[in-house]
């Protein structure tokens, strides 16, 4: 049986999407983080990071959101969620696969840290750190956003899925990051996104949310609770 | 023919190495950052996000340094430096072909844009982002980054290598970012780290260097001059 290490406003939410996508029964573990936002040391006894999202499967454990979704679709897909090896939508797949949290998370992960800044410095510094927040988003973290929001319009011009025609665990992986109701940083960088980009990826993620909810409606609405 | 474009200051280092280890022929396309650290026009005419490393062999373009080592040990590796599907040097392999830039980069990042911080501002509000500066590395990014560099010393001992006892793509991938010469971000994560730990690393990547240094010490040689 597969269990999933889930700690709460982590990022696990994309891994029990996979695995309702694959069908597999799986239990969730559930993490509250300390007050000081750090994962409590029951985490740390599964993967010494005492991140989320992990898994065990067995004796195996498995951490890194990309590399779970790698481990579950080439031990259960039976070649489902991934295009043939060796075609472009392969190529693809690959790509996708790393860029969410090789590339837009860090500067996501960033922007929210920089919008948190002033709220978490003493009154008396709090406005020079508005100004260093703003001046963070105007010259380094605004314009990046940006680009990568309009370079993922132009990867699904004229696609449905990112690696292609079908979709996949690269969607799985990418599209929470990018529509995340449970995320406010992601909301943020969505909202100031490019408004074309924005409905085509809410669309496209509320339908495949939909087809959970009519397959599974209380799984789903459980999974939400997850995160509240 | 394999073209590296390569953007002077970036990521592109783990490829070339990836590539002489491969025994493939290559050529370098160098590009140079403008004033502003942006990326120039000529880079984004190869990939939209106009970011370092990006590839092209033949007609197919592939950005993203995990998704590239991939690629590359997929398609040209006949086997090597990946080990067996289905094996638990797989699964670490799988895993630590996403870690470092999933979780350590992130944070090797954002301590730069901290530590830069104090420089960037008008000269009257230094003294508070010098503040600001010492806060996040001591309340967020200085803990985060020990307890990564003791995942990492706890994941080496006892193993030659980080997926297990043979040199694979997920040292390629990983090593530079915990030991680069050429970065004044990651030595000085480095130079705050685990004594035991650094000393072991500084060893891995050395001998590996020094192997790359006696077959061809020219080559190697230009390959560090791409970061000077």
């Amino acid at each position: 049986m597969i269990t999933v290490h889930h700690l709460n406003n982590s990022r696990s939410q994309r891994i029990l999407w996979m695995l309702e996508e694959l069908g597999l029964d799986y239990e969730v573990k559930l993490y509250q983080r300390e007050p000081s936002m750090q994962a409590p040391a029951s985490l740390r006894a599964v993967h010494p990071l005492g991140k989320s999202p992990v898994i065990t499967d067995g004796g195996k454990t498995l951490a890194e959101s990309g590399a779970i979704l790698e481990y579950l679709v080439e031990t259960y897909g039976n070649g489902r969620f991934t295009p043939p090896p060796g075609t472009p939508e392969r190529l693809r797949y690959t790509y996708f696969l790393h860029y969410a949290e090789g590339s837009l998370m860090p500067l996501l992960f960033m922007k929210l840290v920089f919008t948190r800044l002033p709220e978490r410095v003493p009154w008396a510094m709090r406005p020079v750190a508005r100004m260093i927040s703003a001046g963070a988003d105007k010259a380094l973290l605004g314009p990046q956003i940006s680009n990568h929001f309009g370079f993922l319009e132009g990867e699904l011009a004229g696609r449905d899925w990112f690696a292609g025609a079908l979709f996949s665990a690269a969607d799985v992986f990418t599209l929470p990051t990018i529509y995340d109701p449970f995320s406010n940083a992601c909301l943020e960088a969505l909202a100031t996104g490019v408004p074309k980009q924005r409905r085509q990826i809410s669309s496209l993620f509320g339908i495949r949310k939909c087809s959970l909810c009519s397959s599974d409606s209380a799984r789903w609405s459980s999974l939400q609770n997850y995160e509240t």
